[in-house]
This record gives C-alpha cells, sequence and structure tokens, in this order.
C-alpha cells in the first residue's frame, strides 16, 4: 500500500478545480476546444508559484545559470535540425468506410474499425506530424510557412553562442526559460496533463568534456529531487525512473524520467538527459554556423556537452493540486459530532492565498473594519484575502484552497489587540498579537 | 526642446541591446525570422522585472482585481463574436507585373508601383486578416482551423462568469493576465516594437451602471500614469493621448493612449479604454450563454460595464531601455582627464542586475574568496553578479547593463570589514560595513 487512506479520484480534482476557480476549459460558453484549458484566478496563481519556485531555485539562487526568453515561431529550419520536421510523429489510419481516424498504436487490432465495425477497411498508416503549423507574412504559400514550437529547449540551442559570448559564461554553466510549447496531440487527456498547449520550463546545462559529465548529471537529478521534496510533494508517489540505454536516443548517455503516481497511475513530470553534443551538432550542421565554445584563455575549440531538464510546468501544476487534495473526517471538540473536510494540504509557498483575514461577525463594523485593516496591512508581505460570514464555512472554504493559515479578529482583539491563528493542517489555534502578525508569517512561509 | 543633451539613437540602443545579451534576433544562425526577437540573458530578466512590477501594482497589492491565464488558442467562435474574423484586416494590393504585395494604406499612390515602375498595375484592395491560423486534431479540414489569439482580452470576457462566480466578487472588480498574442503584421519594424509574436497585460475592470463610471475611468489613467512614474519613465517622453469621440470606436465611452516618445516618434505602449457592455454583450449573442451579472443581495441582473488597461509588456520593456540609455562625458578626479561612458539609468526595482561585487585584485585570492562570499551572502535578497578584472572596466561593464550599485572589496575589507560601494548615477562611493549591506540594500533596491 502506498498510503493509508483512499485517494481522491480525478473526478474529485476536477469538480474542486472547477467550483473554486482553479482551472477552467478553455471557451467553456462556445462549447469547449480539446486540449486546451484556462487557469481561474487561484489556479493562475497556483502555477505562477510553481513556476516561480522553479525559476528561484534554476536561476535565481545559482551563479551558474543565465535566464532566456525565447519566441514560440521561429525559422523553420531549427525544425529541420532538431529532427522534428522529420520524426516528430505519429502513425495514423483512416478507416475507408466511416472516415474515422486513429492512432496506430491505440488501436487493439488493425483487422477490424472499432467505430463502425468494417473489417479490413483501414489505410496504411501513415505518418502525422505533431507540430503545429501557421503561415508568416503576407503570402500563404509554402515560403510562408512556420511551427509553433513543440519545446523551448531548440530557442537556448541555436542561442547558445550568442549567450556565453555576451554573457562572459563558460562551461559548465546553464541557460534556463520557461514558455508556452504546442504540440497537436491526437488524444489530450486526463485534464490538464496531456494539453495541446502547455508550458514547459527547461535547463540546458553545457559541460566542457572532461570525465566530469556524469557527475554533473548525477547533480542535477539530485538536485531536481531536493526540489520536488522542499516544495512538498509526497515522496512515495514520485519516482525518479532510469532509462535503460534501449529506452534512451542513441545519442543519449544517460536518462531519467521523473514520474508522479496520479490516480490514473504513473505519469511523466520531467525528464532529465545526458543528450552529449547531439544539439549543437545538428544546428551546426545544417545552419554552417560555428556554435562550439572557444575557450580565450587557452585558445581551445570544443562542443560542450549538453545534460537537460525539461519539465512541464502544468503538470507539475496538476501534481499540487492532486497531491495536496485529502479527504478527512473531523470531530468537533465540543459536540463531539463528526464530519468531513476537502483540505489542500499546499506547501506555503505554493499555496494561491497563504493567509485568510475574517472578522468575527461580519455585522460589527469595528470588528469588519479591524479586519480589514489587519489584511491591507499584510498584502505587500503575503497573499492574504478578507472574507466574512458564518466561521465554520470560512474556515471550510480556506480549507478547500488550501490556505495555510487564517486570522480570526474577535471582542478580545478591540481589547487586547491579539487575534486568533488557525493554522490549516492541525487545525491548531494560537492567540498572537496582531502587531506581530507580521514576523510571524515571515516565518512560516 | 525635450532634453538638454543628444538622445541616442536606435542603432545605438539595438547595437547594445545585442551586445550585451538584452535581446538577439530570433533565430539568427537561420538567418532570421522577421517580427520575431529572443530575449538573452540580461533582457529576459528586465522584461520579467517589467511583466512582474505590473503584476504586483495591478494585482497583488490590490484586493480588487484577481488573476487569470487563459490559453493561446480558443475556440474559433470567440473571434467571430470579438469582430477579429470579419474585421481584424489590412488592405492589400498586388502588382500584376512583378507579383509583389502592398499594404495599400503604406502607398503613396494606387497609381504606380514603387518596385517595378509599372503603372495602373494593382489588383483592388483585398482584406487580409492579422489573424495568424493553424489547425487542430488529426484532419486538416475548416472544422480544424484554429486561431492564435491577437489580444488576450477575450479570453478573460467569456470567462467573466466562472470568474465572479468561483471568485466571489461582484462589480467593482477586475480580471487580469499577462499572456502571448500573435499577430500576422505586414509590415513588423522598429526592432521589439512591432513585432508579429509579442507579449501582453491585460487588466478588464467590470463596473456597475451606477454612474460612477467615468471616476472609476479616470481612476486607471492616473493608477496607470503614476505606475510608469514609480518604475522611473521620463514624464516628459510620456504622453497621455485622449482620443477624440471620431478616434474612437462607437461603443466607448472614452479612451486614452499611452505613448513614449522613441528616437522615431511617438509609440504606443497601452490604451486605456472605457467599452461600455460592448464585449460581453457580444458574446452572450452569439454563444447564447448568460454572462450578465446576478447580485446575490439585490437580485437584479445586469451587463456590467468594462474599463480595460492593455499594455505592450515588450514595448514597455523597450521603452525602459531606450529611456534609462545615456551617454555622458566624466572627468576622472585624479587625472582630469575626460572620457565617455554609456549608462543605463534603470530603476534599481526593474534593473536586470541590482548589486555587481568585485574583488580589487583578481590575482589575490583571499580578497576574490571575500568577493564570491560577498555576493553569495547577498543573492537571495538581490540580483547579484560577481566579476573580476581592471577596476575601470567592471564599473564601465556593470554601466552599460545599469547595475544601480557595485561593491568593491579591497585590503581595507580585510583589516576592517568595510567595502566600497559605487552608486551608478552620482558615480559617488562610500564605505560601508559588508555585514550591514544586505540591510543597506534593501532599502535601497
Amino acid at each position: 500500500m502506498i498510503e493509508d487512506r483512499p485517494r481522491a479520484t480525478m473526478d474529485d480534482v476536477v469538480a474542486l478545480a472547477k467550483r473554486r476557480g482553479f482551472i477552467f476549459q478553455s471557451s467553456e460558453i462556445y462549447g469547449g476546444i480539446g486540449g486546451f484549458f484556462d487557469y481561474g484566478p487561484l489556479g493562475a496563481i497556483l502555477k505562477r508559484n510553481v513556476k516561480d519556485a522553479w525559476w528561484r531555485e534554476t536561476v535565481e539562487l545559482r551563479d551558474d545559470v543565465v535566464a532566456f526568453d525565447s519566441s514560440v515561431i521561429m525559422h523553420p529550419s531549427t525544425w529541420i535540425a532538431s529532427g522534428h520536421v522529420a520524426q516528430f510523429h505519429d502513425k495514423l489510419v483512416d478507416c475507408k468506410v466511416c472516415k474515422h481516424r486513429f492512432r496506430a498504436d491505440h488501436l487493439a487490432s488493425l483487422e477490424k474499425c472499432p467505430d463502425c465495425g468494417s473489417a479490413h477497411s483501414f489505410t496504411e498508416p501513415r505518418d502525422f506530424n505533431l507540430m503545429m503549423q501557421t503561415a508568416i507574412g503576407p503570402m500563404e504559400d509554402s515560403a510562408s510557412r512556420a511551427y509553433l514550437r513543440p519545446e523551448t529547449a531548440q530557442g537556448i540551442f541555436v542561442n547558445f553562442k550568442n549567450v556565453y559570448q555576451t554573457a562572459r559564461k563558460r562551461p559548465p554553466f546553464g541557460i534556463a526559460q520557461i514558455g508556452k510549447s504546442f504540440r497537436n496531440e491526437i488524444t489530450p487527456g486526463n485534464f490538464t496533463f496531456r494539453m495541446r498547449e502547455f508550458e514547459q520550463a527547461e535547463l540546458e546545462y553545457f559541460v566542457p568534456d572532461d570525465g566530469n559529465d556524469m557527475n554533473v548529471y548525477e547533480a542535477w537529478v539530485t538536485a531536481r529531487k531536493r526540489w520536488y521534496s522542499t516544495y512538498g510533494v509526497r515522496e512515495e508517489r514520485l519516482r525518479f525512473y532510469e532509462l535503460t540505454p534501449q529506452e534512451r536516443p542513441h545519442y543519449a548517455k544517460a536518462g531519467t524520467d521523473v514520474e508522479y503516481l496520479f490516480p490514473w497511475g504513473w505519469g511523466e513530470l520531467e525528464s532529465i538527459a545526458h543528450r552529449g553534443t547531439y544539439d549543437l551538432d545538428a544546428h551546426m550542421k545544417l545552419s554552417g554556423k560555428d556554435l562550439a565554445f572557444f575557450d580565450e584563455a587557452t585558445k581551445t575549440r570544443y562542443t560542450p556537452i549538453l545534460i537537460e531538464s525539461s519539465a512541464g510546468m502544468d503538470r507539475t501544476t496538476l501534481t499540487m493540486l492532486v497531491d495536496a487534495y485529502e479527504t478527512e473526517t473531523i470531530e468537533d471538540a465540543e459536540s463531539g459530532k463528526s464530519s468531513t473536510r476537502t483540505v489542500l494540504r499546499f506547501h506555503p509557498k505554493i499555496a494561491p492565498v497563504q493567509v485568510g483575514v475574517f472578522p468575527l461577525a461580519r455585522n460589527k463594523p469595528e470588528l469588519v473594519e479591524r479586519a480589514r485593516s489587519i489584511e491591507r496591512a499584510l498584502r505587500p508581505y503575503a497573499r492574504t484575502t478578507y472574507d466574512e460570514g458564518n466561521v465554520g464555512q470560512l474556515y471550510r472554504r480556506q480549507d478547500e484552497i488550501g490556505t495555510p493559515f487564517c486570522v480570526m479578529v474577535d471582542y478580545d482583539t478591540l481589547a487586547d489587540g491579539t487575534v486568533t491563528v488557525r493554522e490549516r493542517d492541525s487545525m491548531r489555534q494560537e492567540r498572537v498579537a496582531a502587531d506581530g502578525l507580521r514576523a510571524y508569517f515571515v516565518d512560516r512561509l
């Protein structure tokens, strides 16, 4: 057994995501569009926090990684060099009778169409490229064809020389970016797990060929393990699967898939790979431009080895939501009655709202005013919200959106300046001086 | 005269942007692709700071604006309702002789082709839609057609009901998002000013029809003025141009364009508009879904009025770069010799690097070690960099990337624990205790 209580189903998570404004189907009023989702008020902040946490640890706190932000649409030759034009395919078959189209590898058999039942009605499998195409410029001809990037990494590779020269960096160093990518998935699904538009955080770390490359690779695997653990993803639902030589591309010396145990099974969040010099070589070959590193000190020239970490930010956001979700039975201390509560146990740095502030009674202007003023004073230092209403409902609501702390302003507050702070997970309450709240939360958030 | 020194040309700014790694042409090794640019290590941080500053003031510090993040690709009916399918056009003409294509409104005359000189050779002007198209799903037919959004706002409008219900908000309140948009501009140009892929920050603020709408509109104009001023954009190069009734769309009650005086002239950064109920009405009409606000308290139903602020984040980033750029003559106090320096006078919150830390001599391990350790200690609290080399060159380099403060570690540091802090604009230096640097910079950054 992985755990001792029943897990939430995806239906539970999807329903809460909709009800509380985390995630909506895109363009819902027009019937939606398959594979596209919108982040609502809480979801947009949740995803922003996930991205900021990645950026903080991968770029800001390190002195060996620089930032980058390349365009979604690049010169189409980029995707010839990368192999995406020739190889980024699914095999599709058409039923000649009902005209329906299927992914060949999703069919149990190619003998009989599952939709209309016709036998031997399929066309030969044909390649279907997953890159979305568009046209650039005033003419719609083949010269104007462009692709929406299916990954952000290539924007870094083609700029490698620009970056190391202007940032005055020498390997080992990394280049990181977060941005949207697009893939025309045949079968999007599992909520925001497999979308057609998604966001990636990619780190491309370049090292000299000095025999230390596998140590750097291992260090990044360790750093990424630490990241998930720092932000509270349960260890028992996370696995770092080391690819066998057969599972890796021919040029890759090592690879690890980071997977999370979703309600439907293990799903890939991230891939960490030792890619050798494959990517820079491919762009040098097609462009005829030099992307090797020239070391001014030693006057030597070499193509650095690449260690890559490529993480899905939507998938990581979904992981935070699924992993945090719990339903538990709680007992009221006074009445002894038991009830259930849904609680999202977000890490405080990830939680969309960190502190909820309420007056004990909404019809007492002096309590309302005091609560509002406490919320305003905390706002520059924490993600806060003000709310009012029935006390039990207020706590229930904040539990359900994962707010780690609630502050209740009551009549004692008016008398002695203290408030009740209630912690989400333990539901423990303590009295804290209102004017000490900022320091109290700085330590805890 | 707007100012008393000669201004930088765009060539100066573009050259510095390339040389120091702010902005590169996209896919340069393949010859580039018109209308697309990449942000290098410093540019990516600069743009991130601009976006964060907008987000901080527009969302985080306010309790009446919630976050949103909608997909680039939406249901195509969105763009029928918004009017973009029918009206988002440029008029183009083709020369029947040389086959070249032109924007009709860019030609001095329709009599004679400027490229081949033929007379009366143009076709009738035809509409050219500026939205980029793609296809979604496994079939490439008209049913699979989709558009890359030309603006982020529509993602907010179609979700208005989802948002107000789940976030439990009632007008007046706003919904904000930052994200990529795409327009197939016929003539991209002026560096990153007119691109085909760009990022917008949009605030949609919904108000009841209670006679207070023009005050809210004015308050947003004031808030946006304050934003530019807070982050240091020179007032004399900024203008808030109020649109005349003839310049506004028929449904708009008021509109203000925020413009900056670039080296080539005034360019629009942002538009602030009172759009009435036009947008929600259009989506209600086409979708048949109710997007009106239902007030539970008063049991009344109404379509709120919209006040919009739509700002270009790439244009604002370019503004920061252009506005900060200065070349000045400085005199060496000892030698009396004068020289010129290029300095970017970024606001400290916007500057990609906030503090540079150097040892006085790179070949003294105790100075190097001390400087590195000071830089490491400051890194969690500021955007820092460590560098070493010739003192004059170190300062010159930081001036050119706009670093507001430099810290020099010298022999006195080893003796008494103080360092020299040099301020970028005044070039004044002062001795500060190294272990007081964190507090020193918290006050100044």
